[in-house]
């Protein structure tokens, strides 16, 4: 094999592993919470040899802010390949919001408030997770902007637009413990009555 | 002494020894997080000894679910004392709002978070953190109701003040890691604004 290929399938080897851990440590921090994940059961879950995954990630505060991260990122992008259907709605402000707080109500808002309350008592985690919030946060506000088609430059909608995501959150912390599903379209619906108002108020 | 002047000693030290346990409860979950707080410590905290802990509660489970329903309670009792103040207020909707996730962006919501997570992996609290939060929930969207004087038969207002509560919630989890109150300040004025709208539209 020329050394060109072997170097590209070492590269496609290693991302596939990198995936693999990625994917195991959401579904043990969803599974087990913060205590019950650990490096070895990550490992095992993702049949990634400990060598292998402590070449990628030497501690579990390392593989677990990156799988947060990772997870973050991959579930952006599924959001913005759904983008066309929910601008081309009908009721469009409300297809997004639909959209946004089903983004928050999913597996992956359970891994990442498992690490974000280890994190607040955890002195070495904290800043990790501080920066991290910040970059997901901007993502999910920019892309939420977007999808809404909505001009931050009008007065009151930077803060509606907050309101709705942090709204989000609230409601993805209502479903931990129960299916919350019911209530959630009753209030999504409302409060896409409300948003649509400011946004139409304003153009 | 007579009988009865030394039952009501007693009965006094118990609640006393009962108040000591929960604050020191509600005081370690929020310093060592879940993990961090255990029985011994707690006892320790409040000043009183393991026997008369264990005659209160025997387990952790029972002790952490008793703290947060106890600071949950007096946490609503403060707010209802505050009542006069909020709705006598020139702007009654935005004074509730500012009070109800005043409410929430404090150390009870702090400590019931490491409990409602910490319950979500742990099969025997689980079903009594659901019962403790459908319980404190009604509490909340009761009282929050009356400090708006809303009236809950008109369309759209129930889920307008349960979308009151799910953004607290979501503005109380932003503020875990960092102070989050200048953001949260800006959109607590913008959904004042949104939700006396609905109000006044309907009466």
């Amino acid at each position: 094999m020329a050394p060109e290929l072997t170097r590209q399938r070492q590269a496609d080897r290693s991302r596939e592993t990198r995936r693999k851990l990625m994917e195991a440590t959401v579904d043990c921090l969803v599974e087990h919470g913060w205590s019950g994940t650990t490096t070895t059961q990550v490992a095992e879950r993702a049949g990634v040899s400990r060598g292998a995954q402590l070449h990628h990630f030497r501690t579990r505060n390392e593989l677990v802010t990156a799988a947060v991260e990772y997870v973050g990122h991959e579930s952006a992008e599924q959001l913005l390949r759904e983008s066309g259907r929910v601008t081309a709605a009908a009721d469009r402000t409300r297809a997004v919001v639909e959209l946004v707080v089903d983004f928050f109500a999913s597996p992956m808002f359970t891994a990442a408030l498992e690490l974000w309350v280890a994190a607040r008592t955890d002195p070495e985690l904290k800043p990790v997770v501080i920066d991290l919030e910040a970059r997901l946060g901007r993502q999910c506000h920019k892309l939420t902007l977007e999808l809404l088609g909505a001009d931050e430059g009008k007065p009151g909608v930077r803060e509606t637009v907050q309101a709705t995501l942090d709204l989000a959150r609230g409601l993805a912390l209502a479903n931990q413990l129960t299916d919350d599903s019911r209530r959630r379209a009753r209030i999504v619906r409302q409060w896409a009555t409300m948003l649509d108002a400011v946004l139409k108020e304003q153009s």
